[in-house]
Formats: C-alpha cells, structure tokens, sequence
C-alpha cells in the first residue's frame, strides 16, 4: 500500500535540515525518504532515530533516485550547481534563501524551471508568518494611508559565517517581506556596512532603498548585538505598524496615531488607540511546506517562487556593488 | 539682604525655558531676575505665578541688565547672534543645543568667549546622565573591552520643526553623547535621509561615522516613529552595553556576551550575565544648571564648554554636507 | 485688586503637601497663602522660594486665618481632630485617604460637614486617573460583560510607616477604586497578611472581597516588593482588562478573549484582539483639586466625597478586624 | 542487537505524552516500546509516524509486558490505580502531578515502592528548571540572606478542568519548588479561592502558606486571568530575587536591594545592581527524564521522588480542608 504520493529528497543536515524535514514529513500523504550531507557524522543520529529514510553523503544519489523534489538547505555558494543539477534530473526545488549568490545564476534556475515546467521555490520562511500577512492586508486595504516608510531590524549575537557577509545572511528576509508587503521593488539602494569581528567579512549592515513614489525603506542587519531583535515597523500617514516577531504575544501592534502638515501651525499630531490582532499559533515554516507540496501537486506557483527569489538577487547584488564603492563615497571631516 | 549672589536672565519661554529656569532658580545663591520672549502671551502666566521676575519682550534689556549669566533658549539659527551680543556685554552663556548652526558661527563664539574670560556652554544634557557618565567609565576602565561600534537611536512622532531638519534637531544630542563616550572624534561620516512629511525637511536620517581605528558608529534619529526610543548601544570585545533612557527602572545594561575569532570553528560565542547598575534619581538637567554656576564662580570649564559644542557643530555640519550629496551617489537598480 | 476667590491653607509639608500645593495654586482665581507644619525646619525653603505664603508651626493659626479651605496631610491618626476643627471653623476639608481611623471618627466627619453645608472631600486620587475612568466606562457599558473578578496589587519596597500597617496606607487607594469601578459594596471580607520587618506591623497583606452577587475582589498591598507594581485585572465573561498605572504609554489594555462553559466539551476558549486606549497626559492630582475647587463653588459634591471616604474606611476597619481573628481560623498542618 | 536496555510504556497520550515520550526516546539506550489510551483515535497517528510503538487501548497490556518502567499521564483521580497496578507488576513509576488525590493513596504508593525496591517519581517538573535551582542555591548559599516570604503566581487563560480545582491542577508547581527552594514544609495553610466560571469548581485560588520560623509564602493560581504568568519572587533581607518562567531571556533577576529597621528614622532602604545569570537552554523535562532513567539503573533516589511526591499531596489536601471551611470563617461587613 502506498501512503504517500509525494517523495522529498533533503540536501545538508545541520540546523535547518531537519526543522524542515520534520514539517514535510507530516503533510498529509507526503514523505521524506532521501538525505544526504557530505559530513557523514551529522548523518549517524538520523540512521538510529529514522532507520526508514535513506541517507547519502552524495547529493548525486539524490538527484538519480525517485525522490519528486529536493530540498537545498547548504551553503549559498553551492545552491546554484545543486539546484541546477535537481532541475536537469526532473525534480522540482525548494532552496533555502538567497537562491543563489549571483543574479545570473539566479536568472539561469528561473529560466531552466520554467523550460523543464518544475516547480521552483525559494525559503523565504517569513511570507508565510500571518503578521506579516495581517500587515500586507493592512497596507493593501489602505488601513495605514499612503506609506511613507519601512524600518526592519534583524539583529543577534551571531551566528557569523565565514562565506557570506551579513547582508546575504539576514537580508534576504527582509528584502523578500518588503517586496511581498508592498508589491514593487527599489530603484535605488545605498548600503553602510562594517566588518567589526572578521576582516573583509561585514557583520554589521544598514541599507537604505528608495522607490520611484518617494517611498523609502531602511534595513539594519548585524551579527554583533546584544538582544536578539526581528522587527518591521511600517509609517503610514493614516496609521503605523509594528511587527516583533520576538514578542510572541504581542507580534502585530497597530498605532492609530500620525501627524499632518498643516499652514499654521505647522504640523499637529493625532494620537489614538493601539490595536494589537491575534494570531492563531502556526509555524510559517509549516504554511511554506504546505505551498511547496501544493505548487509541485497543482502546478500552481508557489508564494516564494523562483522569480520572487530572483528579485531579492537582484536586490542583494545592487547593496553589495553599493557596498564595494562605499569607501571613496565618504565625506571627510575637516 | 542679598539672598543671592547669580542672577540669569533667561531668553525663550516656550517648552525648555521654563524648565531650565525652575532648576537654576533652585541652585543655592542663584536666582532668575529676567525672562524675554518676543511673543508677550508666554510670559502672562509667569507675571502672574512668580511676579518678582521682570519680563521683556527685548532680549536687548537682558543684555543690558545686571544679570550675570544669559541662557539662550531660542531656535538655532537666533542662536548666534544672541549668544555673541550676550559675551559682547560681559554675560556668561548658556545655549540650548546646537551651539549654532555653522561652523563660522560656533568658532567665532569660542574665540570671543575666550577672549571675554566668560563662560560659554552648550545644554548638552546628557553629558550629565548618570548612566552616560557609567557607560563612559566602563568604556574607559576597560570592561568593555576594545569597542567595536555604538548604535544609537532617538526617535519618536514629533516635534516636527520647520526651520532645521531632524538632524539638527535630534543629533545633537547623540553626537555629544558619543564625543564624550569616546574622546575622540570621527573621520568620515555619511547619511541617508529622508523628508516625508515636510518638503526639503528631512524627518528620518542615518548617520554613520567612522573613527581612524576602526571604531565605528551609527546614529538614527526620527520625527516620525511610533515608539519613543532613545537608546545607545555600546558593542565592546569583552561586554556589550544598551542604555536605555526610556526605561527608567533599568536604565543601564550591561551584557557579559561576545564573539571571537578563531582558525577552527570561525567563531566561538560567550555568554553570560547581565548586570543593571543602580542610579539615584538625578535629573541630568539639574546637574548642568550645576555645572553652569560652578563654572561662573570657579572659572573651571563646564563639562559641555563651547569647544564640545563648537566639535558638534562640525559633525552636524559635515553630515548636512554629507546629505547634500546623498542623491548622485545612489547605485541604481537595474 | 484680587486676584483670587479661593484661599487654601495646607497642613502638613512632607512629600506630598508641597505636590498637592503646587496644584492648588494654578487653579484658576486660587491660591495656597498659609502652611502650617509642626516641624519647622520643613518650612524654611517655602520661606524662601513662596515667601508670600505664611508659614506656621500651628495647625490652629490656619483654623483661624481667613483661608476658604483646608487640606489635611499629615500621619492618618490626626486627620479626624484636624478636620473636626477645620470643619468647626467653616473650613471646606480636603483631607489625605483614608479619611480617618476609625468608622466613628469618619461619621462624625461626614455628618458634621453636612450640618455644616462645608465640602467633605478626601484625596482618592485615582478616581481621577483617567484609566480608572476609561475602565469604568468600560464595566457599566457593558463591554467586558458580567464580570466575575478584580484583582488589583500596589506593590513597592517602602515607604514602611511605624504608625500604620500597609492595609491602612495602601489598600484605601485599591478600595477607593473598586468601589468606583463597581459603584456596590462587598458583603464580606477576609484577610491574609504578615509583619515581616517590624514587629506587629504587617507589610504585606492580601484582602480577598466577596459582593452579593458572587462577584469577588483580590487587593494585595505590599511594601516589601522588588518591583513597582500598580495593577488592576479586571475578568469579565466578554472581555478582560488591565490597567498598569506604572506603564505610561499602554495604561490600559483590553483583551477580547475568554471562556465559555460548554457541556461537551466542558470549556472552549475564544481569542481576540487586544485594544490599548489612548489618554492624554492629565495629572489625575489636579483632576482631584479642581473637582475641590468646583465643589467649594458650586456646592455639587465632588467625586470622592466624605461619604465615599467613610465607605473605604468601613472596609478598612472590617479588613483590620478579619486581620486580628486570622491566627485562630488557620487549618493546621499535620 | 539490542540498542537499548530500558523500555518505556506511557499511559495517557493526550498533550502531554508525546512530550515526555520524545524525551524518554532521545535518552541513550532507552525507547519507548509500547503507548496505552482508553481512546483509540489519540493512537492513530502514532502508529502512521512511529509504526515500531505498540499501542493499546488497555493499560494492563503494558503492566503484562517487558517494559522496565511505566509513565502515567492521565486525569489525576486515576494516578492512584495505575501506579498500584504498575508498581505490583513490577514497574517502575513516573506519574504526572499530583502524586494522587489523596493523602492516604500517596502513602501507600510510597509504602509500595519502597516494599517493591522500585522508583517511584513525580513529574514535578519545575524542579528540575535551572532557575530554580539556582534560586535554591542563593537561598541555601545565603546570598538572599533570611527569607522573609516567597510569592508564586501561576496564572492564564484555560485550560479549565472538570475533575478537579486549580488548586489540585497548578499549585502542585508552585508547591513542589516551595519545598524544593526550602527543604521545609509549612504549619499552616489558609485558602481563598472562588468558583467564577463553572460551579463548585474553583478556578481562582490563593494560598497562604505559614513556616515554624515565621516564614509565609503565598501562592496564586488562576485559569482565569489574560497574562499567561509564571513567577515567583523571593524577599530575603540581604537581596530579593524573581524568577519569571514566561521571560526567557531575563528568567531570573536578583535584586540586591532591601529594607532595615532602625531605632530612628525607623527604616531605610538600600538600592544596589539587578543581576541576571544566563542559563543555557536546556529543557526541564529532559533532565527529569534523566533522572528518572538514572535512578532506575542506579537505585539512588531521584530528586522528585514519592516522598516528595506525598509531601506535596498533603499540602493540597490541608489546602482542600482549608477551601471547604472557608465561608464561616468570613467577617461579615455590616
């Protein structure tokens, strides 16, 4: 008897591997059955506790098994050649985010899913959290006015790496809730980044976007700070929002309160109340599982597909080019 | 009998004149004799409530008084000429923040001060926060290690101006506060701002500075924010410091965490306890009216002297530079 | 020419005589012209910063004086002689909480105002704090349904008195504002409290309250606490609310949730959004003193009247007695 | 190959089963063999995910078979059979709290074990916290200096029982890590509780609990309240320190802060630092699980073993008596 029509095959297992192979294992009808790393030792634990899953260290005998999809949890430097190879074996891809490290790369995978009709997918976990949707809704709907501006912060002790600087790390996150909060993309992006711990690796990152309506948008990212903080505030002139997404309990708070320019007196301000939504608890890693099993069934786009992945390269390249000419750009003080 | 032996007059009673006022009316020996203000419906309540201060609405019968010290409370670009008639009749000087809005201006001051022998002195009132002053030991004594970079944010929903834009409104403050922190001064600086509600007024700026070994720092400040934030984070090798003025209970924290770099892992993480010093309930302000009469009677210089505020202006200066550039230097996105 | 119609003198100059007095004296057409404290050394900087109001060391110099009002703040033992006498002498009396000692003392103040047509006033002050107000808007609206519970803490370490337990000095002020919220008095009460630092003085206490119709109140007072905590939870079938009187910027908030008794299964639960009013900054203190003021002249009773005072002290005598019985009730402990 | 040499069977596979499964299963050489509950739908999932689990409906199918220990994890009136049966079959015992709902049945279960040489334990899991035992370390250490009183509070919305009281089903927490912190039991107990949502059962509850040595704590339990809570504060002379389970970044602050009693001015007070130990995150319930499976292949008792397990029962059942007599024993407001 066959319990399950949906077969995924998982590659690394470090921290994120199995957090993302325990939600897929439970979607109705749906299996993992394949993992491969290269350190055979993170594969031990799995051969005891889950002798039913196959294990490799050779993402090869993934990408020639019968598995129906695959899923990337590497490095981001290897993302492009695994997903590339999953995509030429007819395996339909969900990669952890960034897709790639470069837009080309980038372009290449989008182009190659859409030839092969595979489903192409990118983790960006966050799109799928129901603050950042009730916040998507909100702007939409016009409860904020006009948006003047969006701050996120994503901040920690750690965890440093030493392949990618700190806005591949954490950026991608914010740049993927930004794009899907507002549906438009930035012209212009201006970078201000430090490498405090390791040389030439910046651990500390501020971004500053523009977009052609005057909206402009600041991302903090840093691997060097006390309090761990996750947040996006969002200024509208009719109402303000902030989404926390470490205080569970309070993860939406909605201000209902804004100034307006007037001729005399200048400006004069409007406070009223502060209006902070449930949410039922459901893990967004969970929803985004849900979509990839439901895009590969359906043939439906998925939330976080390919070419959302490609915006958030594309994105991430402009702040790293923007980066590299920082030094010369600098005023000087006399 | 003379109860007395400093008498202030005092120019501007909007906001902050009344509060400075009450404190140096409290100082032992000292009185306000004089208060002016252009707009004679400010000063009614005061003839009624404390009917032995003269009013005027000509800060020119200050001047020519007998107080012995003028504080300038009045907006920043009035500030210059007030402050140089004030030395020019042999009055002491105390001017809220900024010193004045040039640079020409702030050095012209410092030269007649000193050429006067009067006191010129800048209400830089965190300079006398208890926790700032903490915070400056353990950056001293060492327990916080090398210091990697200072964060620092002052936002909040108004008050707008229309005669200078938030960084000279709010940064000020900050500046000053990381002058003192450190002793040294930065060697670049670069902002990204923004001007939301009001045209060609910048309501949310970045600045970020850059110190010759390294150090670096990171002042965000805001008109246009839901949350009153004014918070200074402090990164060291050995401890990490946020002071928090917001939270009066737990004003100082100081986090016994880090990172450090070694061949193999890359980073290693330290964590440990958090410590919140006690301080006795001072208002700051207090303590620089303090200063101010103690510097007059002594002829020591006040903590925030006119050099301090002269260095402040220089920085405000070159970011309003650094601003005016900001546009061509964007990197566009394709 | 005069200036004021209103002449209050003040008995008592500790910590919150000069508070209340400041209040009193920028009341419209008012002002504060004697003080009277039996300490003298209390009154010498009012001689010198108010040197028009007059000073004594005589409560009785104030009976006599041409003041229009006297306000009584001074150790509870003496509010009923010094009112008496206020109130002998055709003084309108506004006296610190809780009005007396004894319910006695409080009759004869209650029914000799009236005799007098003098206001009878005692300084309830939260009655006035527009979170209380908002919150009992809240209960007779209707909005948070039949309410079952309340359970308010007002917790601090210190300030210890050796003349009063911390039922008498803290509980008047969580009584004054149940019997507002509620506008009905409980049936029946019950005391748990301890004298952990002074001998036979009870520094902590908890008082459990029952009404007639079931509903039921918890108050716990405490001068032994870590944390400043001033909490009112109030537990309606419809909603729930808290009002935190030490977080200024989210003072009151209402949850939309609760439980419903079900017979299968038993109980379900229903989550919803949490609202947070918004006040404006008004000292509920000088809320207090114009209702005095327009008491005085207008002859309406003022919200936290003589009768209201004499409610607060039954309780407080039925709280001391429950107290005096507790040790012989305890169940033992095999 | 055998690759464990302890087998567990679980009784009861509600929220709480699968918890403490995937505990006892992750132990070295240990595994869950076999899962009993009367309701065969709970089971159906088990059997998909973990098809090498026995299941049955019947408890006695795991009392007859090899498994060295039994887990039981139901309604709290049933521990009492369960434990019996298991411990004459054989079996060594963790039941969840309470021990059993009577005095007399925990008697016998500790009489039993002892008589069978088995364990028997309790899953009184808050003992196991680290928060906890640092609290127990201050306390024994004498960094608090003399306890005063200890307050706990255990307080949400839900999950409402029918079988028993809040008292049977929280305070068994806040009971266990009063005797933990202490190594004393009280003398006297006194019970204010309230029956708000559903008749005869009580849902709101508090203790006040008195030692030989003048020692009081005092215990809040509600299933009626908007704040998830899980606190408790200990007031010693020489520091005073909170545990808050809900704030897992800050879950225990000691304040070196106090009061002292003095001929004249009678107290003062002492404000020094807050400090917060770090704790790395490892969850309680496996290290009670540990012990557990320590003391069955050991013999050496573990830390929540029956005997405590009884201490904690006789506090409820005194807290029951208490309950029950307490509506004589109100004083009567006239």
């Amino acid at each position: 008897m066959q319990l399950y029509d949906l077969r995924f095959g998982v590659i690394g297992w470090g921290y994120w591997g199995p957090k993302i192979s325990r939600n897929l294992a439970t979607l109705p009808n749906a299996a993992v059955t394949m993992v491969a790393d290269s350190d055979i030792s993170r594969l031990s634990s799995l051969n005891v506790n889950q002798p039913w899953i196959k294990t490799t260290t050779q993402a090869s005998d993934i990408f020639n098994s019968d598995v129906d999809a695959v899923v990337i949890v590497t490095p981001v430097r290897t993302h492009f050649q695994l997903a590339r190879q999953a995509l030429l074996h007819g395996k339909h891809v969900l990669v952890e985010k960034p897709l790639t490290y470069s837009v080309d790369e980038a372009e290449e995978l989008v182009a190659l899913a859409q030839e092969q009709k595979l489903i192409l997918m990118v983790g960006h976990t966050f799109e799928y959290n129901p603050a950042v949707n009730e916040l998507r809704k909100l702007i939409h709907g016009g409860d904020l006015g006009k948006i003047y501006c969006i701050e996120t912060e994503r901040l920690n002790l750690g965890l440093f790496r030493n392949d990618i600087n700190v806005i591949w790390d954490l950026a991608p996150h914010d740049i993927s809730i930004l794009l899907y909060l507002l549906d438009k993309k930035p012209v212009k992006i201006k970078v201000q980044a430090h490498a405090n711990l390791q040389r030439h690796i910046h651990d500390v990152a501020h971004l500053d976007l523009e977009f052609d309506d005057g909206l402009n948008a600041h991302i903090h990212v840093s691997w060097l700070h006390p309090n761990k903080t996750r947040r996006v505030t969002v200024i509208g002139d009719a109402r303000m929002a902030v989404y926390d997404d470490v205080n569970k309990a309070e993860m939406l708070k909605i201000f209902n309160k804004g100034a307006e320019i007037h001729a005399d007196p200048v400006v004069s301000y409007r406070y009223g109340a502060i209006t902070i939504p449930h949410f039922d608890e459901i893990e967004p890693l969970r929803l985004e599982c849900e979509d990839f099993a439901n895009a590969i069934r359906t043939g439906v786009q998925p939330r976080a597909n390919g070419e959302v992945g490609l915006k958030v390269v594309k994105i991430l390249a402009a702040a790293q080019e923007s980066l590299q000419k920082q030094l010369e750009l600098n005023t000087l003080l006399v």
